[in-house]
């Protein structure tokens, strides 16, 4: 056991902090191409740090923002870990919700605000300390690891696909880790051994070729808005069911010993719901809410532009409107096929006079991951030696297409071990990561490359 | 009759319309607060106009932009009319639709175009055109006017009906003139006898009380641009029935005279339809495109806020959405009565979740204009005199609250007569004015007047 790696992460931990911080202010939102600099400046960054402590590195420019490569591979036999995380960033409005500025990380309450804390760069640098830690105080690590941090997880971007696709053979691994999941609670870490896919698209509409004032033409002029609104509510009921012929026909919920698991779960749905600020939790009747996240697909709508929205009215009938609307598909469904699906019953739903047309802007199919892989227990037993408990093993709502593309390309399963919070706000204001799960984190990853070489 | 005036008005017509294009490049969007500066200028501007052709001026300040008044009583028993018009402006968005800037007034094809040219400062300054052209020739009108221009016709502000409930008595009249129609094609001049209300809402819907991330939330985060679409849906059938219970309870059709004159109007449906860009006409079944613009209510969304609106993709369940729906109502109709029954079948329509809130923007009751009028006779005969054929009497859909205003407080019957056409792309980028009916327009306002003094 690498106790003195251990105890140079304990030591470090004020400047591990400072390097986090260093990276979350680069504002490196991968969806808006006014931040295309930003996104250079965030993989420099990461790659001189992974330099820095040793590493072999490498940029991997492509048609979108640049790959971070790095490697130690001087462990001969021992297994490979291919290393995976993000340095790209969601957008941060509405800005005015911000307590402190998204880009201006700030410690309160044991945590660091930021957007990017938790989701990612925050988890990237658990990896980052764990390989400095061992690095630094036994002069090698006891597996071989190679990292791939990208910068269009958000975005949806397919650099990293090209790469995979292309480069197979440099990324050879025996297992992959995400770091890019959340524990199950404070004080409950987890191994995720399910995820989401998704199937992201926009819905365009178009009526007359200009603007029209509603006076005049309304009662005879298609109006947009009003045939996206009629198009979203034939998509699903009040009640969460999506109504999609054929949407559900693939779906397969998981084993009846598994659903028990999660029952036993501490999980509170009044308590979840408060935290949402919600007045109730909604979907479909017959499934708890942890089965609705984790093991139901679903569907929602993200953003709806069209008209006039300043302040005051404005008697205007748009010309165009647009929705983007996604679904969360689960194991067994198809990508494809649902965007298809979702496609047709769109063009079905659609009410006279109006025109549209369908976009897929990305998709990711859902993951299962093993429970019996030696890596899981590995991770297990690290998970319980740092936090004094073992780790529940879940599912997660959200995507991570690349572990599909792991799975699917190189043959890897995933290690899903993360060091968010479910209150971490991603992708909304005031993100923050837990400062002791920063720390932890770094402690777990250092256990789990430990009892990974002691299992050769 | 005045030919002196008429030739005066002939060989001003350059002056006339540089006049105009002065006040059209005053960016005077009422509900911009940003331009809460632009309103003043606009008004002093034509108040200085005014006051320089030798009426007794005045502005009137109120809680919010203000109004012009202008007067000229020399003419003892003259008949009086009161004056109407508005130097406000629609906002200009979508911008980078306008093929020449909103504010820099340009001539082509014969028309001048700008955010207000035809509604209203072209049809504002015929009026002006008119009184200066029989001042500056005879020295006197014949007849007594008084000017009330407003500043908040697009914003549903109060400061006029203040002034009316306040002030009834300075403004005393035996009927109103409005210029703020139509013709009803080139060449087909239009008294219109009868206008729709509007009852223009917003609803606000909220669902948790901050934006959350649609893969760990989506199946149990109630989602309000789903709920808004649902609700939307609710309201109107892809059809265009309005599915409001008790919406269409007062309303009454015109007589069947009046259907089948209309009926005999030179309306070409297929060309509309080709005029507003659009796969098809759409409404009421059972209604001609006439009947259901004119006579029929209508309900139309005018914008929709919330969620991501920027490139790509975000995977958020916005914590809150908004929409502002309008409804177009018919005599017999009341604003108050219909705003009550939207807002129920709107919170009827609430999905499990989300908590709404509807609030009333502004409304104006339909008006009817009775054709018997000996106002009406005489402006049919102005404009016969101009144009060479008699107007058709018509209705419009659009709302001019004032003319409720004029008949509720002020007992008048307002004669609308206006020099706009149905394709000036009101309240839509590219708006114009015909500079011909800019001139037949100030001809027909003198001949009118000149047959209101011989009435006498």
């Amino acid at each position: 056991m690498s106790t003195s790696a251990l105890r140079y992460a304990e030591s470090n931990r004020d400047r591990f902090l400072h390097d986090l911080e260093t990276l979350l202010r680069i504002p490196s939102i991968s969806t808006l191409p006014e931040h295309k600099g930003d996104m250079e400046r965030a993989a420099v960054c990461l790659r001189e740090r992974l330099a820095h402590i040793g590493l072999r590195t490498e940029l991997v420019e492509g048609d979108g923002h640049p790959l971070v490569l790095a490697e130690w591979l001087e462990t001969g036999d021992a297994p490979t870990l291919l290393l995976y995380g993000h340095y790209d960033v969601q957008p941060v409005d509405p800005l005015d919700l911000w307590e402190t500025a998204p880009f201006e990380p700030t410690i309160r309450n044991g945590n660091v605000y930021a957007r990017g804390a938790s989701d990612d760069k925050g988890q990237v640098m658990t990896l980052v300390a764990a390989a400095e830690s061992l690095l630094k105080t036994e002069g090698r690590l006891p597996i071989n690891i190679k990292f791939l941090i990208e910068g269009e997880e958000e975005a949806g971007g397919n650099v990293i696909d090209a790469y995979v696709a292309g480069h197979g053979g440099d990324i050879k691994a025996d297992a992959a880790q995400v770091a890019d999941t959340s524990m199950f609670a404070p004080g409950i870490p987890a191994l995720e051994t399910g995820l989401r896919g998704n199937v992201y698209t926009e819905v365009f509409v178009r009526g007359a070729s200009h603007d029209l004032h509603s006076g005049l033409y309304g009662g005879v002029a298609p109006n947009p808005l009003n045939a996206l609104s009629h198009i979203i509510a034939g998509l699903k009921d009040p009640y969460g069911v999506i109504t999609i012929p054929g949407f559900y026909d693939d779906v397969c919920m998981p084993e009846e010993a598994v659903l028990d698991d999660w029952r036993s779960l501490p999980f509170d749905e009044r308590q979840f719901q408060r935290d949402m600020g919600a007045s109730a939790l909604v979907g479909e009747p017959g499934y708890t809410a942890l089965e609705r996240t984790w093991a139901r697909p679903t569907l929602d709508v993200h953003g709806i532009v069209g008209g006039f929205t300043g302040s005051g009215g404005k008697t205007v009938i748009p010309a165009t409107a647009s929705a983007k609307i996604s679904m969360r598909i689960v194991p067994r469904q198809n990508a494809s096929h649902i965007f298809e699906l979702f496609t047709q019953r769109v063009l079905d739903l659609v009410p006279p006079g109006v025109d549209v047309k369908v976009d897929l802007l990305h998709s990711g199919e859902a993951v299962s991951v093993p429970p019996d892989s030696n890596f899981l227990k590995a991770a297990a037993l690290a998970l319980e030696d740092t936090f004094g408990r073992p780790p529940v093993l879940t599912h997660s709502g959200g995507s991570i297409p690349i572990v599909g593309t792991f799975k699917d390309r190189l043959g890897l399963d995933s290690i899903l071990m993360g060091w968010g919070l479910p209150d971490d706000n991603l992708h909304a204001p005031n993100e923050k990561f837990s400062i002791d799960n920063f720390s932890k984190g770094i402690n777990a990853t250092i256990r789990f490359w430990d009892r990974l070489s002691a299992a050769q």
